[in-house]
């Protein structure tokens, strides 16, 4: 156990890693300026009505070092036409701006651009007052801007705990992450008044936590109309739960990280955060530690996906819940399985499995004798299965073939009828064990970590 | 389904089948008369205090033809001594009577003779009065016999009934069968006045029965004393459930059996117990079903045991019991677990199981995150095992090393650490898959049994 004069010290030498230097300020505050006022040029040139503004981190002063990303909005009026019209002339704006560009596509159109080693995201929305009726979710954003400006104290918490959570695997809203948006962080801090606050508040959460930083609601009613772990409501639409995306697993993840580090303060749960660490592995490591398990790993691997980041990453994660359900449901009993995507055009979902291969039978429960349901379970099975119908205390049971007992073609099949439609078209491969040293190790990397599941911060709490 | 008028068909045919023919009767009568004799003449030459009374079926008219069987009770005075003297008196006099004798211990001493092709059991017990509190239970038997004999007005529905339950392998209270013994027969016989009554109150039974002939107790009362599906009052002895040993399954089975043969009446309900179909079956028969099916089969064998017949059956099924629990509670989802024996000195215990290995880790599920537990869980899995530990949802989970992963060396640990007493001294004999050819037909019978577990009658209630 660490005093906290300890715990001084280290946050002291947090804050100085999380803080940009002052030329890295300078280098974003130029590249930002210039790249406003590109799109504002163009906008001029295309003759468009729109108002450009920067949103984020960067004007929020709470972006971390090394973080070469920038959002810049522009603002439509209401009149000019839906969702896709906004897609188009973002494309306009971004081509006519940088050149090259990237199409996205989450619920809205953005682009994304790469401009003197920054990526810049492009986001059109309709220009939204406060209390106004929102038409898309980014339409907020601007408010949100605002509003974190108005209130935001010590913009330097936030990036601490932004560290803090990135360090723990915790940060980011996106399905890939699950966890704390920058904006949740930012609320975080300006609810509990400096990092060390929310860190001591959060290590004593319950189960279920409601923050309404307005007073917009009653915490009753919050509770019941929004789920999730965390209810946050957003200060500038009180119908939104601004932790929405956040799950129970990072949720906890949160409270236990923050119960280490209180333990244990340590410079770790900031610069691990910082140096990105992924670990790349090789296939024999995997090897290894396949040999002394004794499962089987499977991966399935889907190319050619002519799919937004977004979209990779939310059919990666929906395939490998699809995937888990049917595994259990046929007994295979995986140990997980997981999706992944190099976020460029290819999914992956792979599993650890006892064995690629069950018994041909199984036993299966059938009603109570006597029931009603009894005669059809009889005239299902008499004589057509393995064994039985018999009779087990006051329960039929019988033995009948298992729908699948092969691992591979339970996938198949499920690739081919249920997986999500814009998947229908790939031609997956399915790889096995040795195939594995044909995958990248980006891809080794990850399945390694889904194997060893190591969370750091846990040694901390039990030391 | 038939008409009435087949079933009136039926049950003529099916007595003229289950009654002994008057050759059979008259050889019955001439043996026990000869036993009895011998067994007076001992008792006098040896200067016992002692009086003979034939018991069972054989006096009370209600045995099966081909049934040579007798038992013969010799009362001694209460004064006598305790069981190991009985044991060692009736012993003397089998030598004196018979010469040779196999002798047996259930919860009670008795020796097994066999007579011009009979198999004669001498049971010594105490000389008891109606109401008089007795010692060993067999000291009920001459009540009983004493008291079906005065009510017992239909014995060849007694026969019937027998006849039905050989058929539906329900018969007998001994631990091998778990059915119904030849005087619960009889008293439900006296109870519902036929053999057709039985049935037809029988397929209506519900999930508990309670009969109670003479009207000793109150239904709510025997119902709480009483475990068992069927509470049946010994009319001699209202602090017994006749039918104690009477199974669920057994229970079960009898009620549907009661249905199908009221569904379809036909002479296969009563022919079936009196042929005593058995069914050997080929070691390759056993083979085929192991390919189709991609289990395994284990058998231990456990030889030279110097055991009556009743211990060889109930440690069989103890060491059965026993085995499934444990392969449950390792992860090996065994299909069944059975326990059998020759009835001379071998104990077999088999098993199906889709594998003989498991993988080496499992997923073990810890407690909430944030609970007291918390700790402790963390401190022992931290760093020793395979992975984790992690946060899914709201718990702690674990890959840890599974305790077995390999069948035979978990049955091997089980034999030497937690085997009855009197079985530590057997050297098991394990064997998987090709092995099995080694085995007798009748113990690859039983197998074959155990993996089919067909029941003829369920095709009568289904038809």
């Amino acid at each position: 156990m660490r005093t906290s004069s300890d715990l001084e010290l280290i946050l002291r030498e947090a804050e100085r890693i999380v803080s940009p230097s002052e030329e890295e300020r300078r280098r974003l505050e130029r590249v930002l300026e210039e790249a406003l006022r590109r799109v504002e040029e163009s906008i001029k040139r295309l003759n468009l009505n729109a108002e450009v503004i920067a949103v984020g981190s960067s004007v929020r002063d709470t972006w971390l070092p090394n973080n070469n990303e920038l959002d810049i909005f522009v603002l439509f009026p209401k009149g000019v036409g839906d969702k896709e019209v906004l897609g188009s002339l973002i494309v306009d704006i971004a081509k006519d701006a940088f050149g090259d560009y990237e199409q996205n596509y989450a619920e809205h159109p953005y682009v994304r651009v790469r401009y003197s080693d920054f990526e810049i995201d492009l986001v059109p929305a309709f220009k939204i007052l406060p209390g106004e009726r929102i038409i898309s979710s980014v339409d907020r954003t601007p408010l949100h801007n605002s509003y974190v400006r108005e209130k935001l104290k010590r913009p330097n918490d936030v990036r601490l705990l932004k560290a803090f959570l990135k360090s723990i695997d915790a940060y980011g809203a996106e399905e890939k992450v699950g966890g704390f948006s920058g904006y949740v962080c930012e609320l975080l801090i300006i609810n509990y008044g400096s990092f060390l606050k929310t860190i001591e508040e959060a290590s004593k959460w319950g189960s279920r936590v409601y923050i309404d930083i307005e007073h917009h609601l009653t915490e009753e009613y919050a509770l019941s109309a929004f789920n999730g772990p965390l209810v946050l409501i957003d200060p500038t639409d009180p119908r939104r739960n601004a932790a929405a995306a956040l799950t129970e697993t990072q949720f906890n993840r949160f409270k236990v990280a923050a119960r280490a580090f209180l333990k244990n303060p340590d410079i770790e749960f900031f610069s691990r955060g910082l140096k990105g660490v992924k670990g790349r592995v090789s296939a024999k490591q995997i090897e290894e530690q396949l040999s002394e398990r004794k499962t089987r790993i499977i991966v399935i691997e889907m190319g050619d996906l002519d799919l937004s980041r977004e979209l990779l990453w939310s059919q990666a994660k929906r395939m490998a819940r699809l995937l888990n359900e049917e595994l259990e449901a046929n007994g295979f009993d995986p140990l997980w399985v997981s999706g992944w995507t190099d976020e460029r055009d290819e999914i992956f979902v792979a599993m650890e499995l006892p064995s690629l291969n069950l018994p041909v039978i199984e036993r299966r429960q059938g009603p109570p004798v006597g029931s009603k349901e009894e005669m059809n379970f009889l005239k299902s099975y008499l004589g057509s299965g393995f064994g039985g119908p018999f009779i087990e205390g006051d329960r039929w049971y019988v033995y009948r073939k298992r729908r699948h007992s092969d691992a591979i073609s339970l996938i198949n099949e499920l690739i081919s009828s249920k997986a999500p439609t814009i998947l229908r078209g790939a031609k997956p491969k399915i790889l096995t064990d040795r195939e594995l040293l044909l995958l990248d190790r980006d891809v080794l990397g990850w399945i390694y970590r889904e194997m060893r599941k190591e969370e750091f911060f846990i040694r901390y709490l039990v030391d």
